[in-house]
């Protein structure tokens, strides 16, 4: 039973290298759709590319068998983190 | 200014789809967890791992340029929902 605990705990641990870097690479792209959005004095939030990538994603879940639920929670997480940066890129 | 935004989109949309199958993966790995811990009558949260993972997780996101709180929000985002499957597990 240790063993196969800590077994899977290490492929956990994998994923989740795996996606923190994943998410590193999405915020640089962020930063500079913030960049881009700010020299062209456009909002920070745009709901109908949010209701576009929430649909997707969905999609993108059900057939990866991932509660749709979550992946809708989950992409609303980290546009929260990005309208941030964007609102403070606006800002400076 | 268009075509510049729509290469960033793409890349956000490719990253998208990675992390939400990493994270189907990751669920996958869980799940298997909350059937172990409910087999030999664990409790369903570890605060002791969730330190250690913490811990590392800050330190991979700082190496690779992600702000190391988020990464720490992201990661309770994600225990909070695996907390909430092994109590349905333990509880069936």
């Amino acid at each position: 039973m240790r063993a196969e605990l800590s077994r899977l705990r290490d492929s956990i641990d994998n994923i989740d290298a795996a996606v923190i870097h994943m998410l590193a690479e999405r915020f640089k792209c962020t930063q500079q759709v913030g960049h881009l959005k700010a020299a062209h004095k456009m909002p920070p939030a745009d709901p109908a590319r949010e209701a576009r990538q929430i649909a997707r994603l969905r999609l993108l879940a059900e057939n990866a068998k991932l509660d749709p639920a979550f992946a809708e929670k989950f992409l609303n997480f980290i546009v929260a983190e990005v309208i941030r940066h964007h609102e403070t890129i606006a800002r400076t």
